[in-house]
């Protein structure tokens, strides 16, 4: 496989499902770095590094003068919500940003009006849609979409596209019937299928308009044969799903370190509280389970209990979000890991995250967005495996386990990117460094 | 290079200077292991898998089925303290295990009579060693040293040797010129150099002897020139320093996490209490002073805060060691982890750890003993950087910095494994999947 | 008011229907404290020291030395459960003590059998009952309980009864007409009223029989119109409900800390995890509501919102009780108060409390036994308020509010022995000393 | 004793010496509250109500509208410090307001210049003043205090002053002869006598001139015989030491709650991490021990070991102060308790507190110097225990021992409080309600 990337030459817009706490925060930021005032922490894109060479030649590049990434100065942001609150109205409503830091950008954020959001309440029962659109039917509606697409590229001088959900998540569903075939899911749209979620509908229109797509949620939406044969079929890169902040994300940090270490575990006890709306979404249990499904995965791929059953065999793992108003957006988890180690004596982790939920989010939003966008450029379509990293619950090629391990995760991207552009691959051996010197003896 | 294993036939030694809570542990819980009546749990040696060629191939075979290792079976230990207890009396008195394990195996730990230590209390003030040998300068205890080597090989009919440094942590020293040449060192021990530790003499005796040598403490012991030199003109593997446990461990853990996700640090405080003999020692600022220069080493070479200025320039890390009986080996950890993400918005996380000393250490020693002894047999002398994994301060060639962050010390690890097989060594790149994929569409 | 207190002549029968993980801790460790080889700690009549007169006067009795309570020796064990194991089967099924422990007060347990248990699997669906009493109707299984009650108090040679319930905590239900009257309660029971929970059954057969009763779970038990004026009718002591241990101790400690400060508070999340049978029972959410009313109710008590409504008007309180088997009968709570000070400002506090729930509940079961059977002879019959010390959701006169301030609670208890023995009052007003001290001038 | 409390009237100045964080703090929310724009949170004068009478009369008046206290709008603040900065300057230095909240009461803090302040290096050598008073002996300094005294009650017409020290620990220090009479003592300031503080300089100074004072930190301050002395003739209230915030708060509301219970402690370990001046000044050993002598008193009086040694005998307690730029003023405390019940089977507590220093000290100040204004009216003189309440080291009678139960200390406040207006005290008996309940069956 040879690459040849195509430079990021003209303006990218970014579109956005969901203009919530995450994608305020993340409009805002950009906006705040784009003049100066703040600097995009947490996002690899903008402020990672990665080694090349050997560890003596010392080349440690930042990871946007490696690749051809769009830059920060050439992207517009555009987006449907089911409120009609612009971009300022929302972020000041969601209570992430200080209200000082809003108003210095508060031109660029009032300009961006949402677009009619496409909404089903029986995918998320807690909230109360208003600036939605109407449509006889699925299909009808999948075609508006696709017209705000067309409409929002012409009308920003747009060169590229992507599209990053960032809606909420979407009530407990299995693949069925209709998300098998592309002409099953068609069928579907102009039949009103209630299988068919929101967010498969501008997954839809996204694919069909040549648009990679990125999902924030752990919604199914691209991780359905349907949408994978179209993106296939269109030479569309999509990848999934739902961001990896907070508590999950010290799972996938401290799990691979126990493992490691060969350290048994017996129970992990995994509790959250949020006050934000993406918490009183979960208050309700339908929706819970999606999420819970998600965040339950990640343990068992990383312990493997059926390799190791001396170890991991009989572990105990449970997860909690409640809701808890005084909170916010600021998500505190609390775990309790009981550990085993030599002779089988006990041990006990207990973590504390006191994080913000949107502050983690937004920079892996900006991340996905470009790095899909470059995906494209390097005609590399289908399922990004080399994404995972940024996911709960990583969209992975039929019959192929999900990597949860971050730190794999984190070298399958980067030797991604050195494969990308002709760079040696790192193993971390280094027996070399020893051989030079005991040959020079 | 090309590896010649040879296999690990007859018996091996594991020689311990410090027949402590660490040792005692270790050799017990051996010895129940044997007996079927407990399991080697956080020894990668014994319990680990490693993952062979491509995912789909589902090679995971136990590593010690993998690579040629001394069986436990075969394993003989034998040690030095200032204390005259047998083995089953110190680890009554460490309270690391349950009386009921040890009387399960008390006629193997009384049977373990410690050899006359080298002891020099300038380097341990609170420590009062009573069974120790006396000579008339610092040569004659090395030979003393190795007479007790030499009889022990030869009592126990042992094919080969390997020694660990489980003793206490020495007071803080700064190489000075009698460490920089064997010439030096020799005639420092002649004049008593008060810049000879007692754990360089253990170790000059042991590579004098031919026996690789790892070392558990923060003390300079092998890592200084004249040692080096020795180890390569013997051709004998040697590793350092301090093993990696408890709070460091999870540094080691967290710290690549927040970096891979490009977080800022502000600041990381870390405070210990615990209770034990170790506790005890590190109550007096000199040998604090040695194990918090181990200690505070790590976050540097994980967060290179001179490449991340603006993620951790300003990073304050600070270490706490406190005495509290109450606890005795069950150290305890507790860290305050300031953090900031996306615009500079500020999280915070906390770690309480309640481990085990001991229990963490001791899995550590059967490693290094195992894998210092296959390292011997595959002709790799010197220093063994692939060990890096189970140390808080890794040893390195001059001019190269060590590696801190234990995902890449574990690939390491596995790649040199792998290496050493003639296995293929591991990427995560994994694009040939959606090749395949992508053409037998 | 008079108090002439009788003498505690004689045996004391401790009648304890449920014998689970409290009952047999209980039981085992007051057989272990009779043979000298453990200590009652916790335990407020065992250890406890009251202070008398001035500070001065250093007068400081060990509170069963002040006031006549029956004596360890004097204390005779009986009970009923669901299942047939004897006490010794019990404890080493509940997995609270240590083997050795309960080995070495074998014969005692073990000579223990449970008498057969009124059961309804309606009031907890998650436990299966087989060593139960059948009866045409609740007055039949009434009357075989008394019959119980009758026997063991002649084949033991008892003086004197009291009993305490230690069984699980049943389905949660509002006090309806049934309850109400003492005819109403009797026709009840003769038609079988789904109303009538067994634990009143167990309440009303006590009361008749001239036993006073203690509730240690959350059900209503005593605290309904009909038992009361029963006991009053029967001059006997009753009180109520639910042991106070972990979680709820640990708030009704704190909150009156930070009330007397003049603290807001505008959360108080609390989250608990075990993982023995009553974690099992409280799974059941018809249970947990029963439970989750009385853990509630104890903040608003202390801190009065309606007359404090800038401190504590948007208070917003949550508990959770999640059963997590790793843990067993070890409960660990974790609570998150977030509280806010001088101009608003916010401040945190997190309280880990890793438990042994039986461990803190065998005492008061002890406690509650000798000061019922204390109040009984110094004629206080009726709802004993000065037990809310025990009590989650003490048990007072209609109209008069509970008191959960631990430390008001413990005033009143202390101040009632004093009065019961003609001693002064303390009032903590302490200004004498310094008249003296001026006059002396 | 017959109280007649003389009415607040006029103005009451509030002289502090120290105006760095804690005193800033304070003043700018005085004058935030005067405006309308916050609210005193804290301060038990201002937001605490008091019990009056019967559970069932419903009597329980705001304090300050029970007892006679001067008004927010009376007070005028004044103070010195070793830096020249106004108090606006100094509070923005302080960072523990926001700058908005500073900015609205801009000109009433920039209005407020300290006065020269009484320094010596020696007692705080992390300190550099440079607006500091000059003078040949300690006496001059001494009558220049008075001097400054004088001019402010002039200046701004008040009625009555009162003095709360919120300067800096100093360094550790004992009583000695010089502190032993008003003789020994003013002979002492003649002679500059070493052992004569900054602090009591400035409390010598006070009580000449009739000016009640309290105590802040942990100096000996008015806690020598020659200012006790000094205080009864001149008739003056004076009380101490160190406000009682944070970690130690915590301690003297959980303690007794452990107590109450009759629960053993084996060990307390509590570690603080802090980066205002306060923290850093505390980094000197000389300084710590001032503190830490004050910080370990607590528990001793509280468990008393003596008559508890089951229970408290082997308690192990430690507490560390460490310096942690990162944190600022937002000082966070954790604890370990180590607890045990029943059989002496172990539990933990572990307490993680993320206050805010000043923010908890503030409204301290408040109330100290309300209530020794309110003391000084009542001719309530000498030393004034009823407020130990707000201390960390309450003084006390010679020969009577401090009580730090802060709800012992609460009840003798509040009964305090009763008695000065002739209300019944408060003892939490309540048998009348049942009495009562009885007769009228």
């Amino acid at each position: 496989m040879e690459y040849e990337v195509r430079k990021a030459e003209g303006k990218l817009g970014i579109l956005i499902p969901g203009l919530g706490a995450v994608a305020t925060t993340l409009i805002a930021g950009v906006e705040a770095v784009k003049k100066g005032i703040s600097q995009p922490i947490g996002s690899l894109t903008q402020m990672g590094r990665i080694r090349l060479g050997k560890r003596t030649e010392g080349r440690h590049p930042l990871i946007k003068d490696f690749v051809p990434l769009a830059n920060l100065e050439d992207i517009v942001f555009g987006g449907w919500d089911v409120y009609a609150d612009n971009v300022f109205e929302a972020a000041m409503h969601a209570k992430v940003l200080e209200p000082m830091l809003l108003h210095a950008v508060k031109p660029e954020l009032e300009a961006l009006q949402p677009m009619k959001a496409v909404f089903d309440k029986s995918y998320a029962k807690n909230l109360d849609g208003t600036h939605v659109k109407e449509g006889a039917h699925k299909m009808e509606l999948a075609e508006a979409l696709m017209e705000d697409i067309r409409n929002f590229k012409e009308e920003h001088g747009c060169d590229r596209l992507v599209m990053v959900w960032c809606g909420s998540t979407e009530k407990y569903i299995e693949p069925s019937a209709v998300h098998q075939t592309i002409e099953a899911f068609e069928e579907g749209l102009l039949n009103n299928d209630p299988a068919i979620a929101p967010s498969m509908i501008y997954a839809y229109a996204a694919v069909k308009m040549g648009v990679p797509f990125a999902n924030g949620a752990p919604n199914l939406t691209v991780d359905i044969p349907a949408i994978i044969e179209l993106a296939k079929e269109h030479e569309i890169a999509i990848s999934g799903k739902d961001f990896k902040t907070g508590q999950t994300l010290m799972k996938t940090i401290l799990a691979p370190g126990l493992h490691a270490r060969a350290l048994g575990v017996r129970g992990w006890f995994s509790s959250n509280i949020l006050g934000n709306r993406d918490g009183y979404v979960l208050d309700d249990p339908d929706n819970f389970k999606t999420k819970e499904v998600s965040k339950l995965s990640v343990l068992d791929e990383i312990f493997k209990p059926e390799s190791n059953p001396e170890l991991y065999g009989d572990m105990y793992h449970k997860v909690r979000i409640n809701y808890y108003p005084p909170h916010g957006d600021n998500k505190e988890s609390w775990d309790n890991i009981d550990i085993f180690g030599w002779l089988g004596y006990q041990m006990q982790i207990k973590i504390n995250f006191l994080c913000r939920d949107s502050i983690l989010a937004a920079p892996l939003v900006l991340d996905l967005a470009l790095f899909s966008d470059l995906a494209q450029r390097a005609n590399m379509s289908g399922i990004q495996e080399w994404l995972s990293f940024y996911y709960k619950s990583p969209q992975t090629a039929e019959g192929l386990a999900p990597e949860h391990d971050i730190f794999k995760q984190l070298m399958k991207l980067q030797n991604t990117l050195r494969h990308m552009m002709g760079e040696d691959l790192i193993t971390h051996l280094g027996l070399d460094y020893y051989q030079e010197l005991m040959e020079s003896l």
